[in-house]
């Protein structure tokens, strides 16, 4: 054993693929180029688990030896009338079964946006959307994550904008409903610092990328670690020291990178992820 | 007199076209073209200002018997090195120079960039910079707007994102710093009208226009006034009712907007800002 440096397969332990990060690869692929490359977690897409269905996707992740970091997506709760919630809550607890049988860490929630300008109105219906899901969630030991999104996506997807109303909305809920960090949604907050120290026990999801400078896109802009100006290895370190000890999703939406082979766009992740993420390998120790 | 409704001359009195919405218009040709509209006031930008000559600028707009709400724009307090830091003060020194000869109400700041990925040192920096530039605007009467800009400016122009965050920075700075509220800057934070409401005596410049879903562009995508999901009327309220009576200035920057002929943008602007912004007239003794 090189005791100088951690195994890559070990490196990687924490690392997870989120696969719309590689959309080129089925769940099948994803879960055995990443079980190659020595990550130990994939996550899925609803629509990706769908084409492939759900019980062979949930035996390539098995055969793979991933764990599923999460599911992606619930939520959604603005709708403009009581139908049409109504449709979204069955969705969701579609969402919850599928998250149970693929043995996710969590169900990610989408929580916006709002039916109307009324944003306050708007923050209520999603309180509610996850009150009613809670139950449902918990018979089936799924935990629901509040995902705090980028401000910039407040008019069409999320009224959850910050760190601290996720933490507040998943504090009401209950303890089957936590928090998922992405580095690219929080960074800008002058708040988030306290906010992942308060999130201490309700970290249940954490994703990182880079916010580049300018931004190509609102929406399939983001970068590669190491591209972009957020302190990526300082926020890994709060959220370990707030406790969470669970995966390391990379979820990057991103043309440059999507244009790429699969295998050399999940080399590029790792490489990124040990240079930019994770702890440095000691290196006092290194031959001279 | 028409009792039923305000006078257009007077329903537009508080009205300040931000000359970067209609960048068609010299200076003269903006306070003019305002004038003619029943506007009371004007917003400049250096670049224009000085493309006039600062002198026909302030004689231009004293002809048109405008004020002028705001001088845009200073800060950029963000250098790699002390020697560009410098320069950039002395830049700021003109800027006030500037606003002082043109009896603006305020010299809007953008409180940025960071110089690297350290947004707690970025935010250090910009107060130093600010507590560096009050004196000299004071001893001219100058006032120095601290303005939060939208999260999605953090990597490349403000650290200030927050309305909150910019009170404890004009708080910080003294009786000469106050703060610009943007709607499309602060509509996203929950904390907006707590803000608002606390920054009662601080508000030295209001800015309306409107946040599109989706967004076309991350700089020249805002929109006029009615066309997006900001609860406008709701927050001009909230802004008076902090005691502001000041002018409400329509600063848009759209390619859109920019096609149109200056007279015609104008008259657009108006309109809505009658139909959004503004206290609707009275209706109960119109004629039926």
């Amino acid at each position: 054993v090189n005791s100088e440096s951690a195994e890559p397969a070990e490196a990687l332990s924490r690392l997870s693929l989120n696969q719309a990060t590689i959309p080129g690869w089925t769940v099948r692929e994803a879960a055995e180029g990443s079980a190659r490359a020595g990550l130990g977690w994939i996550g899925l897409w609803r629509d990706r688990v769908a084409e492939t269905g759900l019980r062979a996707s949930a035996a390539a992740v098995r055969d793979a030896g991933l764990g599923v970091s999460s599911l992606c997506r619930g939520g959604w709760f603005g709708a403009p009338d009581r139908a049409g919630l109504e449709a979204r809550m069955e969705d969701n607890r579609r969402a919850v079964e599928e998250a149970a049988a693929l043995g996710a860490s969590c169900l990610v929630l989408v929580c916006g946006p709002a039916p109307d300008r009324d944003l306050e109105r708007g923050r209520r219906v999603v309180s509610e959307g996850i009150a009613e899901l809670v139950p449902y969630a918990a018979e089936r030991g799924v935990r629901l994550a509040v995902e705090p999104l980028h401000p910039m996506y407040c008019g069409d997807r999320s009224v959850v904008v910050t760190l601290g109303q996720a933490l507040a909305m998943a504090a009401q809920a209950g303890p089957g409903v936590g928090v998922a960090i992405d580095t690219y949604h929080v960074w800008w907050d002058p708040e988030v610092w306290a906010g992942v120290a308060a999130a201490a026990g309700r970290i249940i999801g954490f994703h990182v990328n880079d916010w580049l400078v300018p931004t190509p896109d609102m929406l399939n802009g983001r970068g590669l670690m190491g591209d972009g100006v957020i302190e990526l290895r300082r926020l890994r370190r709060a959220v370990d020291a707030a406790g969470y000890q669970g995966p390391i999703e990379v979820e990057i939406f991103n043309r440059e990178l999507w244009s790429l082979l699969p295998e050399q766009a999940l080399a590029l992740i790792a490489e990124r992820y040990l240079a930019h993420v994770a702890e440095p390998a000691a290196t006092s120790h290194l031959p001279r």
